[in-house]
């Protein structure tokens, strides 16, 4: 009998209303498909938690955690009461780095009953996945002020690739184009201007594409590469780039795909030598958390990758053609897709096509 | 009776066919204003220079130059025998710092007779200016490599933010966003990941802002600001970035407007210490060098910048009105327009409008 611990943080704002709606989906999916899901909440990495510990987390959250089979995260910040570097770099940012979640994967598809806002696209156009290096690069916490709070004030930031973090992220970017039908690679640099760290980074796309020789491979700077992800996004397959720009075009991509709100991401260590993370692109929203009117497909979607990553496949594809059913009827749309579904509605909906 | 100095460098690729189009605009309006061009045309800043003798500018370069009223740039760049942060690094990013050219200023417009790649946009809804920190930030030239090619190969580059640096691109931005009539200011950041420059950056902006108390400002993640260009464009006024996310948003901005092709942008020291330099937002474009059909209105445009930087708004007024003109004319658009016209042809027509 098959049994997931699931350490379950549903974080701030929105986070809150949708974690239920994605546990049901994974409850749903676990009757179906005969496997059990044991879940273990946690209230740390939330704003709340701080106000009440002056701290995202506990000291000894991984003792907490155990050994959960992954993390399912709502959203993190609440940036009236806790700024956002402070809340980040003290929860989600941390398990990516102390879970070595090395790599950030986000799919970018474009979905009947998903309106796009590029012109003339149908579903079909729009199929890739963005691969983003998650634990180093841009996001370095080496740097400080110097003369602060003077006219000659001086700040600097580290950005630190190492052969190991870019390798390794690479050869995760190469894998998963080699198991696509087009088995193309693209690699998002800017080696024309960050022309210490971005040749770098293009000398290793290089020679580790000698370890893939059924896969091809193309570079865009990442100035006209976030423009063709407008103009032309039926070019791409897989995308690969570092921290900041991962962190960027998967953002961007599901944007174009109509999809911000619902696109879920993995945090994944593929080694299993730590837990991976499961949550949605969108963020707390506090604009409109505690309304019920949140669009909880994103948290439903991480649900589906998170069983996938967990050897779930079947699971996995029912709750996306669940989430596919739901989104073609008008009635189950939430307020972000032009209907008037609540959080919960959209959610149970999901969990009965299950 | 004025007269200006323009350096004129054409550069590579399809900046030497575009540049005899600006020029010819250029002298178009002269004449019918009344003042006159005193042209100087360089051959290098260019790979053809590189091939002859080994570096992309001579020594002396500064000495050449003069002190021209402003330089007009076509563009550079070509990888297969030059790599790209060589070329660049030894041409146009050396003017922008050398020349302190702090200001990179691009238009984002929605045009008639462009077409949109976004869904249900038309002319009047998009139309904004993005404003790029252009001499320091991430464009560094500090960092390295330790134990190269070893398996601990580690790569450094350092983020430099001034306040110096910053205070004026954000004075800059301000003051822009003051003599427009929505009076709003978009600053660009990523101060929940790149925590050590970027809230730096935030705290700047929010310090700029108290002198300047009739515009209002808001922030944007940088990954969700790239969504947002797509999603609501129509929200911008001025945006204000640093040295990459500016270089970002300025390609990504174009695109969503269709104009990638046209745009045009302006390397700016405004209290004049130093020339300017305009240019067109496209490159050197290898694949189509040489055939006489890259469009060059967006070389045209960058002369209507320039005019503007020297005084001559009438003039600059003139060649826009005659852009639009052209672009309405179908037989008169170039082939990424969907056209048949010539890179000649084109610019013959917008020099007969003037
Ligand atoms: C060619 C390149 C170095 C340059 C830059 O990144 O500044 C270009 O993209 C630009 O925007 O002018
Ligand atoms: C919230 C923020 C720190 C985070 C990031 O930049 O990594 C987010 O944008 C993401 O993509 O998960």
């Amino acid at each position: 009998n098959r049994t997931y611990d699931i350490a379950v943080i549903p974080g701030d704002g929105i986070g809150k209303e949708v974690m239920p709606e994605g546990v049901r989906a994974l409850e749903a999916a676990a009757s179906r498909f005969g496997f059990s899901v044991r879940q273990q909440w946690h209230d740390f990495a939330s704003c709340d938690y701080y106000a009440r510990h002056g701290t995202m987390m506990p000291e000894d959250w991984k003792q907490r955690l155990g050994r959960p089979s992954a993390l399912f995260f709502g959203a993190v910040g609440w940036p009236d009461t806790v700024p956002d570097h402070v809340s980040l770099w003290g929860s989600l940012l941390q398990f990516r780095r102390e879970y070595d979640q090395y790599v950030n994967l986000r799919p970018v598809r474009l979905m009947e009953g998903v309106p796009c806002p590029l012109a003339g696209r149908k579903p079909g156009d729009i199929d890739f996945w963005v691969v983003r290096e998650n634990t180093e690069g841009e996001y370095s916490s080496v740097g400080g002020r110097m003369f602060p709070g003077t006219a000659r004030e001086i700040v600097l930031q580290e950005t630190v690739m190492t052969r190991h973090g870019v390798d390794r992220i690479l050869r995760f970017a190469f894998d998963l184009a080699s198991k696509r039908p087009r088995k193309l690679l693209t690699s998002a640099t800017k080696s024309n201007g960050i022309a210490i760290t971005m040749p770098y980074w293009d000398e290793r796309v290089e020679a580790i594409s000698a370890e893939y020789p059924d896969v091809s491979h193309n570079k865009f700077h990442i100035d006209i590469l976030t423009a063709n992800f407008v103009l032309k996004p039926q070019i791409f397959d897989v995308v690969v780039g570092s921290n900041l720009f991962g962190d960027i075009l998967s953002d961007l991509g599901p944007a174009c795909a109509g999809t911000i709100g619902i696109a879920p991401s993995g945090n994944i260590n593929p080694e299993g030598d730590h837990p991976s993370l499961f949550e949605p692109v969108h963020g707390s929203a506090p604009d409109i958390a505690g309304q019920n009117v949140a669009n909880p497909i994103g948290q439903v979607w991480s649900a589906a990758m998170m069983l996938d990553h967990l050897g779930e496949a079947d699971a996995a594809a029912a709750i996306m053609s669940a989430i596919e059913t739901v989104l073609k009827e008008p009635g189950l749309r939430t307020r972000d897709l032009g209907g008037r579904a609540s959080t919960t509605d959209c959610g149970k909906a999901i969990a009965d096509a299950i």
